[in-house]
C-alpha cells in the first residue's frame, strides 16, 4: 500500500528483471567484486583471529577494572567505589559509543540507496576498528614496559572509539565507491597512521586535544581526502541517478545528525580532567554548536533563491561548531568564545557545501560524498589553530596558577613550557596532523587501487545492490497501481487487438 | 526500486512539473514566503550576534566549571573531584537533551510531507532557545549582582533546555503553519515569558517544579494554544490532503515518542536534589508513565468500532503521565500514587485527542496540529494541582523533619511556611502559568499575524516545500514501472501510429 | 510525491478498496479478533487497576529513595550523596531502558507491514510486564518480611527491565502471529515464571548472572520457541506475501540493533558489583560484541553467491556476543577470552539464521519470525556454560582473595564453597532456565490458544490492520504517476475512440 509496492510481474517483466540481473552480473557481478565471497570473509577471519592472538599477549584489565581493585583501594586509601574512573568516564563513553554506531552510521544513510551500506559498513568497520585502536594506542601510550602489557580500562575505550572516528570520517569522503573490503584495509592503516600521528602530537610535541580536532577531525578528514583523490574516478557519472537522497532517507541521516550533535559535548569532555576540566568541556562545545545552527541556517536560506534550507547544509554544517571546540572545549576559551567559533564554522562549513565541494570535485578531480572536507577537515584544522591561540593568550589569572598547570598539564619536563610556547606546538601538531592525513590518504589511497579489493563499477556506486541482498519490493500490489496495471494491460489488448485488425 | 522512484520525464512530464512550480510561486513561493530569503538569514545573524555580545557581557563559568576548581576544593574542603556537580547532573543533562532534540523532533515528523519542518525547525529553535534561555534565566536567578555575571554549570544548561521545551511544546501546536522566521520570534517571547513566570511562580511564590509540570508544560500548552487562537486559518481545508501521517512516518514519530518515555525520568529528576531527591523524582516518573501507557491503549482500543488502536494516541497520550508528574515526582507521592497520576492521565490525554480538539477546532476556531492541549496543557495543568495535594498532605512522619525541610526547601525566610500553605501556593502557581501562557500566547499570537514574517498559504501548510528544497525523487526508476512506462509509450506509439493510420 | 502517494480513486478502484475491506472484515475482522475490542480494554484496565492496589499494599521507597536518606546518611556515616546507588547505576539503568524500548522494539520493525505491531505492541507489554516484575521480584528477593513490604531504588527498576525482557524475546518468536490481548498473557505468566526461575538460580543455586545469560536470554528465547511450537500455523503460508521487509523498514530494524548492540555493556554491568565489578563486565561486553561483528560478516557474505551481506544477519547475529558475555562478563574472563566467545557466537547464530531456522520450521514445525532461537536461546545457553567455566577456572592469583569472594559472592552460608562446586551450579542453572522456559512456554501456549484471545487469521498475520488503524496512503498523488495515469486515459481515449472508429 505504500513504499514498495510494485505490481506483480508478469512474464515480460520477470523476463526484465532478470535481463537486468544477467547485465550486473556481467558488468560487476562476476568481474568486479566477485572476489567479495572470498576476500571479505577472508580478511574477516584472519583479522580477528590476529585480534584474539594478540589480546591474548598484549592486553589485560588495568587495576580499575581488575578484581585486585579491592586491594589496590586500600593500598591507595580510596574510601569509595565511586571514585573508580569508571564513574568519571562512563556516561560520556555511551555517548561516544552512540555517536561512533548511530550518529556516523545514520549521517550516511541519506542516499536513496545506500542506506545499508552507510549504516552497515559503518558498522563493520568500527567494530573491526576498536579492536585494533586498542592494540595501536595501547602499544604507543599505555605499554608497561616492564611486563609488556597493555593495562585496558573504560578511557581505552573512548579512546579506542576516538581512533577508529578517524576513518569513519575518511569512509565518509568515499562513501558509495568503495567495497568493505577495502573499508577494512582503510581502517587498518588509518588506526594506524591515527595512533603514530597521535603519539606525535599528544606525547612527543605534547599538545592538548582532548576532543580531537586535530589528531580525530583534520587528520580522518584529509586522509579520507587524500585517499579519494587517488581513487578518482572519471565516470562516476554513471551512476548518477543514486546520488542522491529521497524524502525518507534524509530523515534517517538526521538521526545521526542529532545523535552526534546531542553528544558532542561528551565527546569533547570524555577523556579531559576529571572535575572542571570535563564540566567546561560541556558547556564550551554546548554553546559553540549551539551557535553553528543558526548561521547554518542563514547561509543555507540565503543561497536559495526561494529561502529555502538545504537538507545537506543542515545534516552536516551544524556540525561543525562541535569539531572546531574539539581542541579548545577544555580551555578557558569563555562562553562568548565557544560562541564565536561556533559562529564562524556554520558559516565556513556551509560555504564549504555550496562552494568549494564542486570546485574540488570539477578542478581538482576529488569527489567526496559527504563533503567531509566541510566537516571535518577544514573546521578540525580551524580547531587546532583556536586551540593554539587560546592557549597562547592563557593567563595565571584567568586559570589559577595550578589549573594552568592542570590544564595544560605543565608537569615533568615541561614544567617550565610558557603558554605562548604551548600556543605554538599546537599549531605544530595541527600541521602534523595535516600532513598525516594528505600523504598517509595518498600511500593507502594506492594501495586500495590494486584491483583484488572488489570495488564497484562506476555504474553500481552508490548502489546496495553490489554488496547487500536488497529486499525484493515487488512482491506485493497496491491497489492503486493494480488498477494501473490492469488499465495498461486493458489497453494493451485494445491496442494490439487493433494493431491486429489494423493490420489485418 | 522503491519509495521515491519515479519514471523518468519525458517532455510533457518536465511541463507538468514546471507549471505546478510556476503555480506555487505565484499562490505562495513570491507572495507569501518571499521574505524568508531576508528575513530567515537576518534574523539568524543579528540575534546571533546579539548574543555573542550579551555573553561577552554576561557569561561566565561558574566555580565548578572554571580551572580555579582546583583552588575551590582546597577552600571549601571538598575532598574529590566527583563531587562537582557535573557527575551529579550530567547523565541526566544529556537524557534531557535527546528529549528535546531527538525526542520532541521526531514526534513532530508523523505528517506525510513536513518531517524535514517537524525535526528541523525543532533543532533551528532549540539551538537558538537555549542561549536565549541562558541569558534570561540567568538574569532571573543565576545573577551575581557584586560582580553583575551570570556564572553557569551544567544545570544552567539543563535549565536552558527545559525553557526551551515550554516554545517547543508551543510549536507543537502550530506544526506546519508557521514559518521558520515566526518560530524564531515564538522562541524569543516565549523564552522570556517562560523566564518570568518561572520568576514568579518558583522565587516570589517559593514553588516546588523540578520536573515543570506548571513553569513548562502548562505554560508552553497554553502558549501555543493562545497563538493557534489568533492565528486561527479558516481555509485550512486546501491543505488537507497533507494533513496526515504515512506508514513509515508514523514509526519515525515512534522514535521520538520512545525517547521522550525512556527518559521522562531523567527529566523529572535532573535538577532535583542531589540523593533521594533524584533518586526517587526517576522511580516515581517510571511508574507514571507506565500505568498511563495501558490506559491510553484501552481507550483507544475502545473508540474503535474494531478495536484498533490508533498511532494518534500511542504517540502522544502514553506520555501525559511523565509530564503530570513533573511537580510531584520529587514529592513522597508513593509508588502506587504515581501509578494513580497515570492511569488517570493517559485516560484524560487520549479523550482529549479522540473528542476535545475535534470540539476545541469546531467550536472555539483552535487549530492545534499535535494536540499539544491534551499532552501538555490539560496534563501539566493537572500535574499541578496533583503537586498541590501532595505537598499539602505532607507530614514529618512521612518524610522526616530534615526530610520535609529539603524536599519543600523551608529555609531561610520560608523556614515557618506550613505544608498547607505550601500547597496553596502550589495550586497558585499553576494558575499563574496558565494566565501567562494564554495571555503571553495571544499577544504573541498578534505580533505573528504581522504579513512580514513569510508564513505559508493556506494550501502549503504541512507542506516542506515551503521552506525546503525537498528532493526530487523522479531521478530513478524502478524496473517495474519502467516497464509500465515502456508500455505505455508503446501503446502510444501504437496508438499513434494506428491514429494516424485512422486519419490518413 | 514519494511514497504512500497513489492517484486518487476512480470509481472502480474504491469498488477494489470496498472490496478487499470486506473480504477482511469476512475473515478475521467481524469473526477471530472481533474480541479485541472488548478485551484488550477489559485487560488492560483491570490489570492495571490491580497494580495499583497491590502497589499500595506491598511498594515502598527503599532508604536511598526516601527523604528519610537524611537521616540515614547519618546514621550510616555516609559522607556524600555521591553514595548514593543512584549515581552508581542510574546512567546504565537508563542505557537499559532504552535497549528494552527502543532497541526490542525497533529491532521488530522489520517486517514490511507490522513495524506498528512491532514497536507498538513491545512498548505496550514492557510498560505492563515492569509492573508486574516490580512486585514478583520484589515479592522473591526485595521483601521485608518484618514489615511485609518491598522496598524499591534504582537496581529494582533495572531488574524489572531486565525480567520483561524476557517476555519481548518470547514476542520475537510470535511477532505478527498474536494479537496483543495473547502478548499481554504471555507477559504476566512471562514474569511470573521469570520471577521464580531467577530465585532458584540466583538464590537457591547462588549461581553468579549478572548480564542474565540464563536467566534472561536462555528462559525468554526458549519460553518464546514453547509458545511458538503449540501455537504453529500450518496455512501462515497465507499471508507469505507480508512475511519480509522492505528498504526502509530494514532500515528502522538497524535503530533497534545499534542501540542493542552499542548499550550492552551497560545491560551486562548494570546490577555487577560496585567499582571493578561493573568496569570489567563493560570491557568484556565491548570487546565480546565487536569481535562478533565481524564472524557474523563473514559468514553472512560466504553463504550467498556473489558475497553479499543478509540484513537478517547484520541485525540479529551481531548481537549474539552480548548474549554470551552476559554471565561471564563480570568474571575475569580475560578480554581475549571475550573476543573469542564473540567469535564463536557470530558463527554461531549466522549459522543458526542460515540453517537451524529452516529446519526447525520444516521438520520440527516451529515458525520462529525474529529468529530467537539464534539471537537469544542458543547463545544464552551457551552463555551460561561459559560462565560455568570460567567460574570452575577461577583462581586466587587471578582474582585475589578478596576478589574471589566479591565476585562469587562466597559469603555467609556459601563461604566455604568451592570455585568447581560453583562452575558445576552454573551448569545446573542454565539447564533449570532452560527447561523453565520449554515446560513454561507449552503450557501458556496452551492457554493462548483458548479462542478467545482475538488472534489473527492465517491470512492476516503481519499485518497492521488487524490491529492498527493505518494511514490511508491513497489521498494524494504524485505528478509523475499523475501524468502516467493521465497518459493511459489519454491512450485509453485514443484507443476507444480508435476502436469505435474501427468498429463504425
Amino acid at each position: 500500500m505504500f513504499l514498495g509496492c510494485w505490481p506483480e510481474r508478469g512474464p515480460d517483466q520477470g523476463a526484465s528483471r532478470q535481463h537486468r540481473g544477467s547485465i550486473m552480473g556481467n558488468f560487476f557481478g562476476r568481474q568486479r567484486n566477485a572476489y567479495v565471497r572470498v576476500s571479505l570473509p577472508a580478511v574477516c577471519f584472519v583479522w580477528q583471529i590476529a585480534m584474539i592472538i594478540l589480546f591474548g599477549v598484549f592486553i589485560r584489565y588495568n587495576e580499575e577494572s581488575d578484581a585486585h581493585w579491592v586491594e589496590h583501594k586500600k593500598t591507595n586509601n580510596i574510601t569509595s567505589d565511586i571514585e573508580n574512573d569508571f564513574y568519571y568516564r562512563y556516561p560520556s563513553f555511551q555517548d561516544v559509543h552512540v555517536m561512533i554506531f548511530v550518529g556516523f552510521g545514520f549521517l550516511m544513510t541519506f542516499l536513496k540507496r545506500y542506506s545499508f551500506g552507510g549504516v552497515g559498513f559503518n558498522f563493520l568497520i568500527a567494530a573491526f576498528g576498536i579492536q585494533w585502536a586498542l592494540l595501536m594506542q595501547g602499544w604507543f601510550h599505555f605499554l608497561d614496559h616492564s611486563t609488556g602489557k597493555i593495562y585496558i580500562g573504560v578511557e581505552n575505550l573512548i579512546n579506542a572509539d576516538f581512533c577508529v572516528a578517524g576513518s569513519l570520517i575518511a569512509y565518509g569522503a568515499l562513501l558509495g565507491k568503495v567495497s568493505p573490503v577495502q573499508l577494512l584495509v582503510l581502517t587498518l592503516f588509518g588506526v594506524t597512521l591515527f595512533a603514530v600521528e597521535e603519539y606525535i602530537i599528544l606525547h612527543l610535541l605534547h599538545c592538548r586535544d582532548a576532543g580531537g580536532s586535530m589528531v580525530i577531525h583534520a587528520f580522518g578528514g584529509y586522509y579520507g581526502l587524500g585517499i579519494s583523490w587517488v581513487l578518482y574516478r572519471p565516470n562516476l557519472h554513471q551512476s548518477k541517478r543514486l546520488h542522491g537522497s529521497v524524502y525518507h532517507s534524509d530523515v534517517f541521516a538526521m538521526i545521526g545528525t542529532l545523535f552526534l550533535w546531542m553528544f558532542w559535548p561528551s565527546f569533547n569532555s570524555a577523556i579531559t580532567d576529571h572535575g572542571d576540566g570535563q564540566h567546561r568541556a560541556a558547556i564550551n562545545t554546548y554553546l559553540g554548536l549551539a551557535s553553528c545552527v543558526l548561521t547554518t541556517v542563514a547561509l543555507s536560506s540565503m543561497h536559495d533563491k526561494r529561502g529555502r534550507l538545504d537538507m545537506v547544509h543542515i545534516q552536516n554544517a551544524t556540525l561543525a561548531g562541535g569539531v572546531a571546540m574539539g581542541t579548545a572545549a577544555e580551555f578557558m576559551i569563555s562562553p562568548y568564545g565557544a560562541l564565536i567559533v561556533g559562529f564562524c564554522c556554520g558559516i565556513i562549513s556551509t560555504f564549504g557545501y555550496l562552494y568549494v565541494t564542486p570546485f574540488l570535485e570539477k578542478y581538482l578531480k576529488l569527489q567526496d560524498t559527504c563533503g567531509v572536507h566541510n566537516l571535518h577537515a577544514v573546521p578540525g584544522m580551524l580547531g587546532g589553530f583556536v586551540g593554539a591561540i587560546v592557549a597562547a593568550a592563557a593567563t595565571e589569572s584567568v586559570y589559577s596558577k595550578e589549573g594552568l598547570i592542570n590544564t595544560f598539564n605543565f608537569e615533568g619536563k615541561y614544567a617550565d613550557r610558557s603558554v605562548g610556547t604551548q600556543g605554538g606546538y599546537q599549531a605544530a601538531g595541527t600541521c602534523v596532523a595535516v600532513a598525516f592525513g594528505l600523504v598517509g590518504g595518498a600511500i593507502v589511497g594506492f594501495i586500495l587501487k590494486f584491483p583484488i579489493w572488489g570495488d564497484p563499477a562506476d555504474d553500481n556506486c552508490f548502489d546496495d545492490e553490489a554488496y547487500w541482498e536488497v529486499p525484493e519490493d515487488e512482491e506485493t500490489i497496491p491497489p492503486v497501481l493494480e488498477y494501473n496495471n490492469h488499465m495498461i494491460h486493458k489497453h494493451q489488448d485494445i491496442a494490439e487487438t487493433n494493431f491486429s485488425v489494423e493490420q489485418s
